[in-house]
């Protein structure tokens, strides 16, 4: 049973704004802990290739997926085996995206998620909303992602269940005032949904933004499975799918949905 | 500023199973003792009126919204001056729902909310599920009503607030096994939606369900303005609806919805 079971690990890392080799090279020490603990799958946080409150630099950072940024960490997941949802700034077709590549154990890259809800001016005025949800299958296990404001919208998380997710993978930048976005929101996701939650934040401070850490695996039913400090960690749990079915069987939240009252009130 | 806040008060009962004019009583001294506080709205647990886990004496024990029961609980908000919101079993056209009257301070029943979400077995087997939001005004602040299981659904605490709701209040009967609900949930809520939540639990246990107290009025900076313990006690906060406005100017959870991306994914 533990053997069939989706080893996932969350890194927290200590951004160095603007230095992607530094964070490079922080991704491959990190994989090759997380292949030491079994792990099949690595999470890292928002724009982890570039840091995220770096400014407008952001967009000259930025790299197509099929550039040399992506093609690096594409190339430490080959190393190692592990499959890896890698934060970075796109660009494509002359517009910026922050987006998270879906790599796998061979280093292919499987899909590319784009930040659905832009948060406040920085993004606003750098980036380009994506228009598109992304689930792929890792080890037999249906993985969504989501990033950072996007996770805080609860229709965006219920979509993501609803297309079939067993977990949400959900790289962030999330500071310290908004700490119970970590401590109480990512539980009630998973269990309100009847899934895992892997919340991947940064640790430390980039400018005048200062990361509360309390990266997290939440499980179906309300509870931290893995649960890191205020700094740079690697976290990690194993899902057991059985145990999302027998919450989902105790509590059908998905089925008891009544999407017609709810569309006729918001018309 | 302060006089012109709306005064919630939760009374956090225990229940006598099936015993309507203990429960009357009891309405009674905690409608004096919020009156005391300055209370303008004061909310009662599930079916507060027959206790929660009454088999299918519930049925028996309904009442249509002009009947006594109701009547008996307008007439303490009538005495008082305090709105009430009033769980009750209703008996309407040979059917029975899990309902909530809104009582004025007057005491004249300003609407009467119907469970939109029934739980398990026991409501599925005794309820017929309403199909209604309903938001109603005390001292000038917009009140959406649900019960239990409907404030799970993210979609209906949404809807409410959609539909211009700053306080939703919440009859529940919430057992320790989901004590998350109270403590991680409904402070969630309260953020997610830019709003404040009255959630009201029973205490003490009837039959084989233990409850877990913890009824709280959360705020929509996600923090808790009051909280109970495990045993009955009527708990008390002024909500500042300024403290509202500056909470979704922060975060404009509901500007940034994209709802054309959800309905796309959950068709």
């Amino acid at each position: 049973m533990t053997s069939a079971a989706l080893n996932v690990c969350v890194f927290q890392s200590e951004a160095r704004p603007g230095d992607t080799a530094y964070h490079l090279g922080r991704l491959e020490k990190a994989a090759i802990d997380a292949h030491g603990r079994g792990g099949h799958l690595l999470v890292c946080p928002e724009l982890y290739a570039t840091g995220y409150n770096i400014g407008r630099v952001v967009r000259d950072l930025a790299e197509p997926v099929d550039g040399p940024l992506v093609a690096a960490a594409a190339g430490i997941a080959a190393k190692t085996g592990i499959a890896i949802i890698f934060g970075y700034p796109e660009r494509a077709d002359g517009r910026v995206f922050n987006s998270a590549a879906v790599l796998d154990g061979k280093g292919r890259v499987v899909d590319n998620f784009r930040k659905l809800h832009l948060a406040g001016p920085y993004e606003k005025e750098n980036f380009t909303a994506g228009d598109r949800f992304v689930t792929v299958t890792v080890k037999g296990v249906r993985v969504a992602v989501l990033i950072c404001y996007d996770f805080e919208m609860p229709e965006a998380v219920r979509a993501c269940a609803l297309a079939g997710a067993q977990l949400v993978a959900v790289p962030t930048a999330l500071r310290t005032r908004y700490s119970h976005v970590a401590t109480a929101m990512a539980p009630t996701r998973a269990f309100e949904n009847g899934l895992f939650i892997a919340y991947a934040n940064h640790a430390g401070s980039e400018g005048d933004w200062r990361y509360c850490g309390l990266s997290c695996i939440a499980g179906p039913d309300g509870d931290f499975l893995a649960q890191a400090g205020a700094g740079e960690e690697l976290i990690t749990a194993e899902l057991d799918i059985a145990r999302l079915r027998r919450a989902r069987q105790a509590i059908p939240y998905l089925g008891d949905r009544r999407p017609e009252l709810y569309h006729r009130s918001l018309a």
